[in-house]
């Protein structure tokens, strides 16, 4: 018998604390400004749509921060996820590089989104909070949200991008067995969502309307927070247990990855990821780290740095980040979870102090990327994921070339089950690789606030 | 923190040989009878469809049979499989019973099917054959045996009940990623499916239609052989690493199942997870096993002990097992995979004999419990599992009532993501019970063999 494929921990030697990179960073982002008065923003001014146990996490400069024991419960219902040696994708590269990807697919959503779906149902339910609200495009980030809200009894409403809510039904079914409401955004219960059908009643919607309407919905009523599933800082915060327990994962393996590679949507999944390797990056330790975006969404590569608005309407604070503009409206590439104009302050910062390198890869690339893993290592990836195993094989194949035995590290942060319409596309030869119109994005650019 | 929830062993651990029952059964099914002559079938009648490594363990004797170290390494990439401790829905159903599952949905297919998808492909590719065919229903065989012969490097045919094809267009695309041919049947590239075709050019299809066709395109061809995704010795023989894992689970877990509940369809499921108890049981341990199947099909609860075709148009030998008769059409229930007229003869002796018990469940019921299960575990069940969710959680009320503290294990054999329109039409008030018709059980029980 071969080695083994996995390093597995015990519920026991789950980490115990989430990891807050703010507490190492060499620079920090400068601050989210109030959206009227662009001063920075107080923990009052986020009190209306969020509880204080997570504003403080949003501000807190404390290294590590507990990890509630009801949090944990529930983690542990699928954690800790496995870490994956790509032993036969490696056979089939023909590459000295040792390939291992953490996987995330395993929590029932399928996705890494429960990691802080599940911290934000608790920190709200804790707070006396009845209900939440959320927007979903692809419906991995609406799903996890309306799991964590059946496990701490939270009512759970998803606006939900509709030409998704049209083309996806199955994840709204899925929703809706864990109890929630999904409504097909925009819609006319908000009158960010009136406004928007008045001008044009057959609009197919946006994650950047959607999250307009659930901010919207949770502002108007005192039972109701809103939950963000990416960009915000406590949102990469939660995410930390993904990197923490690979960090134990390789320290039981006895190595450790010389590059660490993850796609990058909102940022939180590769956040997660990264951020405890970039601790032993800042105290000098050689590890690379890749952000993966779709060409069609180039956030970090093609993006400009400034303040820019979270939604399209622009009732959220102003983030300082890497942005294509609140107006950028990215083209109807299959990684829906990718498709987000803005991205992590946290990780915008990094990317630009030099911790971080970005690379946009086209669609077609990352199926065909993502049929060679299914075929060598089962699992069928999500098209977000499939991004980091792009760039993964590229890496393992230039060690083919030059004869290093590089450790390569990617995060599978979710399975593709309900991605099946993209792979059939792509392999009946439908699939194409869209571009934006840089028209678009310079008329996009130029609309900063 | 409170007591983990998931008894995990490692690659070291898994167990390195099937267990093979009809070593210890105090009696054995009559043999399968060629359907020309009525004579009991030889190893040489079985080797036009059949690789000889698996017309031998069809045959075998022999109580333990090694797992080739091909197909241990294969199984690493997902097994061992989790033992889960349902803990949340233990405390939802207030019940001092202990309740246990046996989780298979974590293979990269979705179910317990690759474990014998993995074994029959490696058997062929040893014996020389290039190309496998075989019949799906509602997908779960055909993605398994696509995602083996990926790994195995055979082609891959699949011939898909034309309803399904046509209804989850998801499953065939999984298949086809895996690198298979998916063929909606009936189709026109079979006698069989030509005949069908003739007398019926809107047939929707079934599983013994789909069965014929297969066997037929297997036969015709040297270098093709069938293969079967339950129902068969050998096919149970590879399902009994779930029920050996689960033993040593428990042996951890310092504790022994009280009861056993699996779904039944063609009984592989069960047989895998059941069997190993079921050697305690010979040697006198008490161990109740639960077979439940729907009452849309109830094969074991309504059926007939007797020989009969394991296909429609009659190509199989003859087996000795209980049938509603290989023309019985089972109404459309949303779990495919207990649509079968037929059931697994080691099974059916072991019914007979009084070691395994018998129950049919509701539709409407299963997916009750399948939505309870999901709301405290997280897992979204396949409509087959749910129907053992169903059994395990009246066992655990019955506990509540009694006060007793029994051990449940449940094999949950997969997880229900492509079942989401299932689901859907049950949140929507949609689903119904359908009966079979009693005349139609009679007339097809009359045709008997």
């Amino acid at each position: 018998m071969s080695e083994e494929y996995k390093v597995l921990l015990s519920e026991k030697e789950m980490p115990t604390r989430w990891y807050n990179i703010q507490a190492d960073m060499p620079h920090l982002p400068p601050p989210p400004l109030h959206p009227a008065t662009k001063q920075p923003i107080g923990p009052e001014d986020l009190a209306a749509i969020f509880p204080m146990g997570l504003i403080e996490q949003e501000m807190s400069r404390e290294r590590w921060i507990d990890i509630p024991g009801e949090v944990l419960d529930v983690y542990r219902l699928w954690r800790p996820t496995p870490l994956y040696r790509a032993r036969r994708l490696e056979k089939a590269l023909e590459t000295p590089a040792a390939i291992y990807y953490k996987y995330e697919g395993v929590s029932p959503a399928g996705s890494h989104k429960p990691n802080t779906a599940v911290a934000q149902a608790y920190y709200n339910k804790i707070a006396g909070i009845k209900r939440l609200t959320t927007e979903t495009g692809a419906g991995q980030w609406g799903s996890a949200l309306s799991l964590a809200c059946s496990f701490f009894g939270l009512e759970c409403t998803v606006y939900m991008v509709r030409v998704s809510y049209e083309q996806k039904p199955y994840r709204r079914s899925l929703m809706e067995a864990y109890g929630a409401s999904v409504i097909p955004s925009p819609s006319s219960r908000t009158a960010a969502g009136r406004e928007i059908l008045a001008r044009d009643p057959d609009c197919l919607g946006s994650l950047g309307i959607a999250i307009s309407e659930a901010v919207e919905d949770a502002a108007a009523r005192p039972d109701t927070n809103y939950s963000l599933g990416s960009v915000l800082n406590h949102v990469c915060l939660h995410q930390t247990i993904v990197g923490l327990e690979a960090k134990e994962q390789f320290a039981k393996a006895n190595t450790y990855p010389d590059v660490v590679i993850g796609c990058v949507g909102g940022g939180s999944n590769f956040s997660g990821l990264v951020f405890p390797f970039l601790q032993d990056k800042f105290n000098g330790r050689k590890v690379r780290a890749v952000a993966v975006e779709p060409t069609a969404c180039p956030t970090l590569t093609r993006g400009r740095l400034a303040y820019d608005f979270g939604d399209t309407v622009g009732l959220t604070p102003l983030l300082h980040m890497y942005t294509l503009g609140h107006n950028f409206m990215p083209p109807g590439i299959h990684a829906g979870g990718l498709r987000y104009h803005g991205l992590a302050p946290l990780l915008c910062q990094l990317y630009r102090d030099g911790y971080v390198e970005a690379v946009a890869v086209a669609q077609t690339d990352i199926f065909a990327a993502a049929v060679l893993f299914a075929r060598q290592e089962g699992i069928l990836p999500a098209p977000e994921s499939a991004h980091a195993i792009k760039v993964a094989i590229d890496e393992a194949l230039a060690c083919r070339e030059s004869g290093e035995k590089k450790v390569i590290l990617f995060g599978l942060s979710g399975h593709g089950h309900f991605d099946l319409s993209a792979y059939d596309a792509y392999l009946a030869g439908r699939l194409e690789d869209v571009a934006y119109s840089e028209e678009e994005l310079a008329r996009s650019l130029a609309t900063l606030p």
